[in-house]
């Protein structure tokens, strides 16, 4: 079997993998049908979080299931699945909050950028669908990371109908935390993005307003869009200190800000969030949460989130992949075994 | 007209002060019945937070209307009222999202330590009620801020029916922070407190463990009381990085955080709120939002939140009440004039 390894900063490579196999009763072993390639997977592709050996990638995937361990219940050999990137008993106190990705016995799924791959927790993680047409993969496979990460961020914002709500970040998470807001009705939605590709596509999602200042520039535009006041609600998809900041200081008082963003060194001010009066959400996104909302609002052709897919090679062109996205000539490249 | 002005470190003074008047239309004059030392007076007492020069003190205050300005229209002289910390016009969009204390028209009451006062913005800042009882005013004084505060941190920390709360602080807003979630229904209310005095009175508000451990020994317990899971709600009433932390840390996955301990010197690792999953909303607590439920219950005798005033001074003696609470001598130090 083939994967993708990362050996470095910039260094991808496709290689012979051992072919993954049942460890434990609760393993199934799925036959790939569609991956990608993450934001987050840049922050060690570009050298700025450090790997301190080859690490096999990938954490989005959609495929037939091909053998189940004797524990295993709910899905069954050539069903199709989709799960999330972090396994979940969905069973523990954390699961049944509603917190997945915080499961008592989650572990990581990292080594999807492959033909086959084993889910751990299968009953609790995996959830089937009768086989999708052709179409619906793109839309499908976005589920299993990016479409409900941006769910989880207006979730988090607390987006409600007629709310003006603002997206910080315009890579695919930010563009469908847009298509989300939008679904929950917020009635303004303004997307900070710079980019006129993204721009287009944030329009096509929900958009009503574009931004294209940054830092303290786009928190004054953002409060002259409001009259004043700030937004309900913002949605925070980038991770850095700017981009976080100018969430928080976009947000009028009493408004909500939802994050996930991976945070990559930010510090935040108490006395400033203090008097910012916002409210703070995010984290890794409970994706298991969301898998049935989401898979009936893609299978009833209500969204179309695998518009985020810009670009679509076939899996050993994976290293491709990572360049047009290191460069931005794509926003998010869809990878077919 | 005598008040009380703070000139340096530990050199508090009561002195003759100019009579207040009525300066805006909106301004209202009252003759002090009660206030009080609070918490955060002590951070510029204790010399953490400078003063660049002689500083009026007093925040929190009940009393008689005296006089009113041309446009003020909801409270006459002669009634007994109550109003915020902050005043606000109570009808800008701040004020009417229920965050009063963000008015765009706020103005902080600093002179509240004398035997008259002016309060700006009146008709939105007071509320008036019939003239109480003598034994009422302690409680009906503790509304203004140290009560309304605690609510809110409640309130913010998202408690309900059947809860388990903490309270990380075991000054008045702690202590009254335990009381409002026991009225929100908290099953289990876990108070942190290593004062014996105080543990006395956590546990008449409701306390129904104490737990004596702090930081990292307080969260370890914390994970121990309620089975490794964490708190549903944490109400943070200090405002250091040890308390934030020991807060945020003692949530569970999905779990809230109110915090209104005015914070120093706290700086929150990006990485580590987003890992923690926790819902963190705070700020300056918005009292006028609350007031009037909290004068029902304190008028039909629900609560007696006058409960945390130990020392009762005559407000020239308003200097031994700041040494009675730097020295933790007293809970909190009501001065009547």
């Amino acid at each position: 079997m083939k994967g993708t390894v990362l050996y470095g900063p910039r260094d991808v490579r496709f290689e012979e993998r051992p072919e993954p196999r049942i460890e434990k009763p609760t393993d199934a072993i799925i036959r790939i049908s569609a991956t990608c390639v993450c934001g987050s997977d840049l922050w060690p592709y570009r050298g700025i979080q450090k790997i301190a050996k080859p690490t096999p990638m990938g954490h989005e995937y959609c495929g037939i299931v091909e053998e189940v361990g004797s524990e295993v219940k709910s899905v069954k050999p050539g069903q199709f699945v989709i799960g999330s990137f972090f396994a979940s008993d969905n069973i523990c106190p954390h699961c049944h909050a509603g917190y997945q990705t915080s499961c008592q016995r989650r572990e990581f799924v990292s080594t999807a950028q492959a033909s086959i791959l084993r889910v751990p927790l299968a009953d609790g993680t995996l959830v089937a669908t009768p086989g999708p047409s052709e179409d619906l993969i793109p839309s499908l496979l976005a589920i299993s990371d990016v479409f409900g990460t941006g769910w989880f961020a207006a979730v988090a914002a607390n987006v409600k109908p007629g709310a003006t709500a603002v997206v910080v970040g315009d890579g695919a998470v930010g563009l469908l935390g847009g298509l989300s807001a939008k679904q929950m009705g917020a009635e303004r939605i303004i997307a900070m993005s710079r980019h006129e590709s993204r721009q287009r596509l944030a329009s096509e999602f929900g958009a009503t307003d574009i931004v294209t200042e940054r830092g303290e520039g786009g928190v004054a535009r953002i409060k002259e869009l409001t009259g004043g006041v700030g937004a309900d609600s913002v949605l925070e998809c980038v991770g850095t200190q700017e981009s976080m900041m100018q969430a928080i200081l976009s947000t009028r008082p009493g408004g909500s800000i939802g994050y996930v963003g991976v945070p990559h060194g930010v510090e935040l001010e108490g006395e400033k969030v203090f008097y910012a009066h916002v409210h703070l959400h995010g984290g890794p996104a409970p994706v298991r949460r969301f898998l049935p909302e989401l898979i009936d609002l893609v299978w009833e052709r209500k969204v179309n989130p695998g518009r985020v897919f810009d670009l679509v090679l076939p899996l050993d062109q994976v290293a491709e992949g990572y360049r047009a996205m290191d460069q931005r000539r794509a926003i998010k490249a869809l990878l077919r075994p």
